[in-house]
């Protein structure tokens, strides 16, 4: 088994090359968005494209089934691709690969890829991203970091979401910060309320210095 | 790949028969918690364990790493094994077969597994339980039913969890039951705060009609 899996990894690493030379090529910032599921991307990615105002966004979604996240993306004016992964766990840099083709992908722009909601598999999938970035909801408690690694271990950056509900959970956000850089000493941590807006000037900012540097 | 995917699972369902002809011999009533990770599974067993009063319980956990969920149990006096599955996604029936011997597991008593926290993985794999109960938390958002919906088909019974933060959110229960409902259309539902204890009384008559006829 362990064989096979290298395999797998191995050819999905050759198609994460060839999607990074084209991100590369075009100046586009493409993340790779990942979290448990119901931790709130889509409502984040709802309100970034919406803050962003003239920078370009187009956003692959990755689910087991329906098309509601790419919908809603759709609402917003951005333009966005569902794949539906059936039994599937994780994106993987081929699907991804074949997105990017049907998009209509800007030169210098932002490209969202959210991945399926698993805190497991999406971690040993590069999909020609330039970061991982791991998206922890303050509901889903503290420990997450210690208890998901490989996860945390393979972000850049950290966003600590639902601020907004701390004061009426038990919630010891110094805990989950350590935690998360017990795992990965070098992590960004930026706390944010994607519905009340909290952190969300520090996201916009690392998205557009990514921009400018792509 | 589908081949080895089926060898994988047929593998696991020999153990799986094991694991429940053993239990069915024994009376003991095995449940399959299943969820996102952060829903509230471990809460929820420390609340489930002390209300029971004299009923045996037994708890097998999994997690990637650490052994914190099971130290939890622990300490409230019910014997629990800690399963780390390193990279690995989810409990297969070997792992928890090796568990039920490792345990002191009681006659006519109640076994708790509380899976890896994956919406995905989890759902193809008997272990050998009763019922898989899956458990979502109001945090979550209302589509995930519809999203991961082999999950919610496997499972007999929704635990509808943290409505005591229902206040504080923007979330339709009708519609995140009638989205379970679509995919499962025989799935019971329960609605439950394991920290303010509102449902907690139909979750354990649940139980304890389960080990009274296992």
């Amino acid at each position: 088994m362990v064989q096979i899996e290298q395999d797998i990894l191995a050819k999905n690493n050759t198609f994460a090359q060839a999607n990074r030379q084209t991100l590369a090529q075009r100046g586009i910032f493409a993340l790779n968005l990942v979290s448990s599921p119901g931790s709130g991307k889509t409502t984040l990615l709802c309100k970034t494209i919406a803050l962003l105002g003239q920078l370009p966004v187009a956003v692959i979604e990755g689910d087991q089934q329906t098309s509601q996240d790419a919908d809603r993306i759709r609402a917003t004016g951005a333009p966005a691709i569902q794949i539906n992964t059936g039994k599937g766990c994780h994106l993987d840099a081929h699907m991804v690969g074949h997105a990017m083709q049907q998009l209509d992908l800007a030169n210098s722009s932002l490209l969202m890829i959210e991945n399926v909601g698993n805190l497991v598999c999406p971690a040993a999938f590069d999909l020609g991203e330039a970061h991982k970035v791991v998206i922890l909801s303050v509901t889903e408690g503290e420990d997450k970091p210690i208890k998901y690694p490989d996860m945390f271990r393979a972000a850049s950056l950290m966003l600590l979401n639902k601020t907004d509900l701390l004061p009426y959970l038990d919630y010891d956000v110094d805990a989950a910060v350590s935690y998360a850089r017990r795992v990965n000493p070098t992590i960004r941590v930026i706390q944010i309320s994607a519905t009340r807006g909290d952190g969300m000037d520090e996201w916009l900012a690392f998205l557009r210095e990514g921009v400018a540097q792509a």
